[in-house]
């Protein structure tokens, strides 16, 4: 508990804002403000500025609304990515994830988040009309949906689904189910298991790549 | 990983910075930046701009050596206290930690550490001839030793025991050693437990507390 007078308001005012991060309590946040204090000034102040440029700087892509700081992205705006199919996911982390599988070079959606009324996050809170919107241009072949599979990404999917139905020639897939690489069978769930059964690949295209 | 092309080098750069921080690793600082981004971009800003006010704004006192918006801090500066009575104290930290005891109404005199040669840490990188100008002029009373139980703790106190030694008249005292309170005898060592014996208190002096 830090309930004293701090000996500087300025310190007290960092430590406040440090602390309102996700998982920094006001223990944490005093130790990062020394932190800062003990370290040359320079890197203090280029922490402290390298937030505020980041906070004003980035905008969203107007297409993919993945982060950018340009109106369109550098992955939409790349002629040499497949701009025919599109891979729906979550968040901005997510792209950051499959752009390091390095086994995609089509473009994103970003919905920022899944639907789950029990947090009120309905479909109009998410990026959905505009993937519609995408799609609708008729420019689009494939739409992966890439999102959890948990019960709010399953259920996303399908109300996105449904939404692209009237559009005949995309084709719409999902992420492949099955036992995540390095996982034993014998703590891998039944549900998984079964899908992955349902699912089996060929063992020689396994060894192909 | 994240070895990718950030979609941004604001946000890269960002990340960077926050994960100087100690603890906080690339993915944490993935994590708060874009946390940041998501949050208002005031807060964003309050945040870089309150870290920046700090490292530029906080100094240390000319005295003790706590931090300090002025050239004496408050503590050194509040007429209200014994001003006769030095706490000798590691870290900034440990400062506020007797100040939450509200049991100390004296000064402090903050080393910035503990002797401890296999770190590079001598007598000299401390504020230990400081301590001593401020003994020898003469005001002081008592010098109390309130530095960490370990090895390295009590050879900075005997350090110090010997520089002041020439002050006749000062009371040199350290922190009482003995069981924790919360703590079970069970799982007490028996150095503390040795010392907590020999250091005895009347058990009436506790019920008056």
């Amino acid at each position: 508990m830090i309930n004293q007078e701090f000996a500087s308001q300025l310190l007290e005012d960092a430590v406040t804002e440090l602390s309102r991060l996700p998982g920094i309590g006001r223990k944490t946040a005093l130790r990062l403000a020394l932190h800062i204090l003990r370290a040359d000034e320079n890197r203090g102040v280029r922490l402290g500025q390298s937030i505020i440029d980041m906070r004003r700087g980035v905008r969203y892509c107007n297409s993919c609304h993945n982060i950018s700081e340009t109106d369109i992205c550098p992955i939409c705006a790349n002629p040499s990515r497949d701009n025919r199919t599109i891979c729906v996911v979550e968040t901005v982390k997510d792209v950051m994830s499959f752009e390091n599988t390095g086994q995609f070079n089509g473009l994103y959606h970003v919905l920022g988040g899944v639907i789950a009324p029990m947090d009120g996050i309905g479909p109009d809170s998410l990026e959905i009309a505009s993937l519609v919107d995408r799609v609708a241009t008729g420019d689009i072949d494939e739409v992966i949906l890439a999102l959890s599979a948990t019960m709010e990404g399953e259920t996303t999917n399908f109300y996105i689904y449904r939404k692209l139905a009237p559009f005949n020639d995309v084709k719409i897939t999902q992420l492949a189910r099955g036992v995540s690489v390095g996982n034993e069978i014998e703590y891998t769930d039944e549900i998984t298991l079964g899908r992955s059964l349902l699912n089996r690949t060929l063992f020689v295209d396994s060894i192909k790549r």
